[in-house]
């Protein structure tokens, strides 16, 4: 089953803004077990549309355009697609509907250009889009399905699951693919593989998938499998990841779409425990982290970012006498500032972060990329040593999480709750 | 002038990576005057790539190919292009002597495979790759000049700009294009589009061009023009931005590649002058963007995220009367919070943030999205409101960089220098 994606836009092409679209869609769709061929970006003209419905319907399974479905006069997907097809207009009720509706809650009196939006070309069926104005449409001609959605990526992902995903397993796919994708952070995809490899061989045997997803600091294990019923899949894939986590204990943190400052989040939350933080060479980024999740409140009181030592000491309270015979990047420091504010935010847990984040400031015995991260919890404080390489932006990514990870570990240790256990909650 | 682009590779095909250097070729083929007409991903397979040869040589200018030239059995890019341009095989000695030099660097005897990456076809011109073993290549054949380069963007840039472009400018180029960016904070598209009308007018009438470039909370503002001097063209463009600047004295704050925190970082640092930061709303943001920019801790000597009521009273002493009679998103907290932390850190400057950042926690008087600022200089502080959006992440930024704005505005005014001089300066 091959697939093409197809980008309409104009500020794609003279390079204002970056297509993550058509990676998104990608995903997708080889996730359900289509083979995405080729993908292009073209202009917002008429030709430039008809040329790839000229080339590519009777020959691919699925052709989707994202983009050119806004209501000003550069968009003209809509009126290239109905030129194409034939056929005539009609109008979509539910769509003028939808129209009228979101002007009125704005209070605005509708613009006649956007009551157009509800006309259709009447050979197509409409994917109603739940999030605007512009619908969805789904063709079919030779063989071949072809599909336009408005290129806003939120609209387009919730047309992409609710409306088009249901009619592509009816029209396109044989066998269900389910896929479940399991959290890592603190090891490298080679070490990774290198630990696993006997659980993939088995894997694979059984002829279920499995992708390394890599990023700054965590990759991401994708097990993926087809069959006739998604439940009798991920059953199957469950039981392989129970074989798993006891092999990475020290690095899953979670499934699917989790992020490491919400597991941390949730957990403190559901514990009714609180957090600080102290920052030296994350300067920040946890507590930015933290508070990116909504309603982060509940449990993070707040943080000092310590960049000089004088913060260190007389806001943290760092022995001054420490950092002179340790340097500010040792563990008796990192101790310290995570105990100093613990402290004085009056938290359950805190964290803290020292080291040499670069391109400067590294020297033979502490070379760029050392870091310290202290935890301080109700029953003990320590620090541990990392070494995480020489660039600074992929340093603070990679402190920021070694941290939130240390101090997930320390919560579940302080709670009672093994890690696996966490995992299968 | 035509030109394509080619990304050669199957894990852009699979979602597994998002293309960035498509939107950056597509700027820079932009700025110098070529017109980017197509976009196109395809699979790392000969076949994919001689489909697009066919198709298109002789018929376009430019086809720029990246990616596909590492040294695994992956990558066929090198021997499609020598099978379709024929002419047999050369060894290049610069680019040997570069791999070779590469693995003596890191104490590593070459691998037999990497010393292939010297071989190249007879017919191409070779591209230097001065960061990478794989360099660029560039081949003419019925008009078309067709470029191969490799898929690490910092490797491609720098080809791009050192290699490419100046042989760009030999065959392709008839004249030269220059432009210069006016960087803007707080202000939308459409506001900055009303007060600089007339101005715009006269510009496009001189035949230079401008380009509104919108992020969150900011908008650049290219200004383009050609012909035959590089020099002469940016010396016309001065002379609109000297006029441009009076009008958009309250927003503009750089100039090209500037970020604002960079642009307020080199102030400081350059006046000798020490900042702190207090953060509600945006959470440790400010200090994260900031501590980003290496060298800061000359000036940034730390930040205190008070999300907890109870943090702005003890650590910033904040009245807790205030926060009772006016809320801890007010202009009394404030003030009083950029006073605390100013005081406390032993700073000349700080800035502080409280605000509803949302999806929760609006009321009918104060709104998701209504922020305080505060800023404390050495002779006063003061805050302003403003109504951000509903949106949690842009909130967050935006609060961040209007912060930075305020800050740098306010150290402008106490040392006595105006904004259009620190400009230009």
């Amino acid at each position: 089953m091959k697939a093409r994606i197809i980008t309409i836009g104009d500020e794609i092409l003279i390079g204002q803004i970056v297509d993550t679209n058509s990676a998104w869609l990608a995903e997708q769709l080889t996730l359900i077990g289509l083979q995405v061929d080729q993908m292009a970006t073209i202009s917002d003209t008429k030709e430039a549309i008809h040329a790839q419905l000229d080339a590519h319907v009777g020959k691919v399974d699925l052709m989707i355009f994202t983009g050119g479905l806004g209501p000003t006069q550069d968009d003209i997907t809509k009126p290239a697609l109905e030129e194409w097809f034939g056929g005539g207009w009609k109008t979509d009720q539910r769509v003028l509907d939808r129209v009228q509706a979101h002007f009125e809650e704005r209070g605005i009196q509708m613009p006649p250009i956007n009551a157009e939006q509800a006309d259709i070309p009447a050979v197509c069926e409409v994917l109603f889009n739940a999030h605007g104005s512009a619908p969805g449409m789904l063709f079919e001609r030779s063989g071949t399905v072809v599909v336009s959605m408005p290129g806003v990526p939120f609209e387009m992902k919730s047309i992409f699951t609710d409306e088009l995903l249901p009619r592509l397993n009816v029209r396109l796919i044989d066998e269900t693919v389910a896929h479940r994708t399991v959290h890592t952070q603190g090891i490298g995809e080679s070490s990774l593989m290198e630990i696993i490899t006997d659980w993939e061989a088995r894997l694979r045997n059984e002829g279920l998938k499995l992708a390394y997803l890599p990023s700054v600091g965590a990759v991401r294990l994708r097990i993926s499998g087809s069959g006739a019923h998604q439940a009798t899949i991920l059953g199957r894939i469950d039981a392989y990841i129970a074989d798993l986590l006891p092999l990475i204990d020290d690095y899953a943190f979670g499934y699917d779409g989790d992020q490491l400052e919400e597991v941390v989040g949730k957990l403190l939350k559901r514990e009714g425990l609180t957090l600080s933080v102290a920052e030296s060479c994350t300067g920040g980024y946890i507590a930015h982290l933290l508070t990116s999740v909504a309603g982060s409140s509940t449990f993070f009181k707040g943080s000092i970012t310590a960049y000089a030592n004088e913060v260190k000491t007389q806001q943290l309270g760092v022995r001054a006498q420490d950092i002179l015979d340790h340097g500010a990047v040792s563990e008796v420091v990192a101790i310290q500032m995570a105990e100093g504010v613990k402290r004085s935010l009056h938290t359950d847990f805190a964290i803290a972060t020292t080291g040499i984040a670069g391109p400067d400031g590294g020297t033979p015995e502490k070379p760029v990329g050392t870091v310290w991260i202290g935890v301080a919890g109700p029953s003990r404080s320590f620090a541990l040593r990392y070494r995480m390489g020489t660039n600074r932006e992929r340093n603070i990514r990679k402190s920021a999480l070694q941290a939130l990870q240390l101090l997930r570990k320390e919560i579940l240790k302080e709670i009672g709750i093994s890690f696996q256990k966490a995992l299968i909650e």
